[in-house]
């Protein structure tokens, strides 16, 4: 593997999943493959559970892990070709990019949307110049519109937690007091179409995602119709995608709460993480034996490692 | 050891103080100990000494060791249960603390007190939620009342340098600018009366500690005569414990000098750093060989190794 | 080695670059060095180059590296003697730096000069401050006056890059919108100086560098005419060393531009980054391939490894 941003840069998602849940068996098995290899993971925006899963699957695998705040640690970066540099961008990522992947034998960057602009958004426009100018394999650690190694952890812990062979999975929409990308429940979507459950997206109307990433998936406005017999609700909020990046009035009654499990009494109950207690989720929930949340966040050491893994063998 | 925040955590404290001696004298005899182990540092508040020789200790017994700064790289943290989360915090320690407790193998966790509220500080509310949620071995980098890892370090240093069997060590209060946590004197005080050693307090009027720290300690208001005679000097400011966190009037002459040190010829003067030269303790003195302060800093390392040592035999 | 900051500092300076290619070819050959050795990183300004290729360096080497962030995860040091702490400096350098010498094997220390008082920024106070107090091993990572891994790492691309015997180097200075200290030109000049180059510096009247860095070079206010059969063209912008620290108006036509590169056809354009595009330097230069900005920093690894190894040699 070159390059991890979206699903379809996996030739086989269920080979994929199955190397995680092998990894997470034995963790050091592979930690020759990464010796002498240096992964530099770049974070433009803040991170907890990423940056430290992926850092920790890097050394599981024998790699030299550098991590750059470079928001914090370095300065502001020039992203688009052809200005005079004369303002307060400091470096343009066509070098930043550039000199980093002289210094990286992989490299994971993570790059927030602005949420002001969709098209610039949609167009992955600083992740792509990432990818073109370091010139080495990349890994997303969250970008503008999709947020792929969560993808994979969360495909990862219902292939290990499920009791039935093809499982009721439902992403429902959760209110929250800030607008919030799209990455997560696009990213997700596109997962799950490609595995092998049944999908569902409940949302309120208004909330649609776009139309690349749900193909394949049952959409409605209905969530208690949406979460009966589900075996996995995957809560997340995400703001709308027309008109672009806005809260929409009300659907604050759209808060998971242990009652509107009533009708899905086996279901676990997902989250990307930070969650919002009470506003997107209840805690009810979490401090149950229904929430997976830590669980699932455990996972993504697994996920990441899997995909160094296979970006290690194809070096 | 599964936990490490106070004396009381110690079964054997002259053990743990030989232990650290003989790992100054070879400290990497253990370093298959930590192998393919995750230390995971957690910072709520600025450090050097301890970020740093934590982190050597750590990679000392060849464990990984991972620092993240959650103010600055990650988000606030909700601390309180109950609460919809609809306002600045992120995300809840809950959650926090159970994922991290999810990539380590142990966690230490720095998180100072807010000296607003002496019940809520005195709780240990961060500290313990952090242990309760991330279900790991932890390790205090610094909490609300204690700094477990200096005390050891500074007995540890007395060990090394005394000159008769029980030498008389004298904590002294100095003057700030600023309302200091009581942490490092109410730990100082704590390890001192579990050591063997004639432990004597000085401090003006209204900065008596909590008295389950001083238990056993001879408490004074005569810095003169607490000094007479000391083999070891420890300096040290800190805020009123009633009225909580507050600076009282005065009190300006407590600075330590030169001059002070007539009745104790012998005597080494100790701070846990960083110090306010000229305000806390003069620079006649941290410039001369009565200094043993950055000695005392360099044994920070082998007090968090010989205490990561017994925690990792413990897992 | 013990002290890296100057030319002056390093005994033979061909075997050095020689060093740095061999380390090139065989970047973990010394593995074994490093081993159980402490480099520790400390960075008052940002950094990105400097960080990044220097942990590299260290950890090809075999060896722990620890970064530290003083300005951002630590606090405001007090660089004066004699001052009595009361204000917003809460740590002398003397014990700041004698305190890390005690974690460290070797120190690496970034800061930049303040650009207002001419005398303190060439004397080297902080730099060598640390030095003084510290008490292991320094290697700049950037100092008030001078940037030495930069310099080595050009020499070092000079030398693997140069079609014939003694190549025509040429400094030129280029616009800017921010004053810029002249640590690079000083130091790419003190190099340039030793090394076995015909060495131009072009500058707008006004820009003159201080003499002890430049003695055996041809200094000219003629862009053109220097840059005449130039192999190597080496772009930087740096603010006036008298009046210190100052713009002059004008000079924005010393901007290089392919049109400005006729007369030396195959001269190659170097950069020490981070460069300011289409104000420094043209981006349709910066985008061909007469610019080796990006393989330029790309050796900076081997220039600070081949620092680190004679350091970690003379240990």
């Amino acid at each position: 593997m070159k390059l991890f941003t979206s699903v379809n840069d996996v030739s086989d998602v269920q080979q994929l999943v199955a190397e995680a849940l092998q990894l997470k068996q034995n963790p050091f098995a592979h930690k020759h493959l990464g010796e002498n290899k240096t992964l530099c993971l770049v974070f433009l925006n803040p991170s907890l559970r990423t940056r430290i899963s992926t850092q920790k699957a890097g050394q599981n695998l024998g790699m030299n892990v550098i991590v750059l705040n470079i928001d914090k640690e370095g300065w502001a970066l020039e992203l688009q070709d052809g200005v005079i540099m004369n303002g307060t961008t400091v470096e343009h990522i066509r070098e930043a990019a550039g000199v980093m992947g002289e210094y990286s034998d992989i490299i994971g960057v993570r790059s927030f949307p602005g949420l002001k602009n969709r098209e610039e958004d949609y167009s992955e426009m600083i992740f792509n110049k990432f990818v073109e100018f370091c010139k080495v394999p990349v890994v997303s650690l969250e970008s503008a519109t999709r947020h792929p190694l969560q993808s994979l952890a969360d495909l990862v812990t219902i292939e290990e937690l499920k009791t039935n062979d093809r499982p009721k999975v439902v992403l429902t929409w959760a209110p929250h007091i800030k607008p919030l990308p799209q990455a997560v429940p696009n990213s997700f979507a596109e997962w799950m179409c490609k595995g092998d459950v049944d999908f569902v997206i409940a949302q309120p109307a208004g909330y649609e995602l776009s139309k690349e990433f749900t193909n394949g998936a049952t959409i409605t406005h209905n969530q208690d119709e949406a979460i009966k017999d589900a075996d996995f609700i995957y809560v997340k909020n995400w703001s709308a995608y027309e008109p672009y990046g806005k809260i929409l009035p009300g659907n604050e009654d759209w808060m998971l709460t242990l009652d509107k499990l009533k009708e899905a009494p086996t279901a676990k109950v997902m989250h990307c993480l930070p969650v919002r207690r009470d506003l997107e989720l209840s805690s009810e929930i979490l401090d149950s034996d229904r929430s997976v949340v830590i669980h699932e966040a455990g996972n993504r050491v697994w996920a990441a490692q899997a995909v160094l893994k296979q970006m290690l063998e194809a070096l």
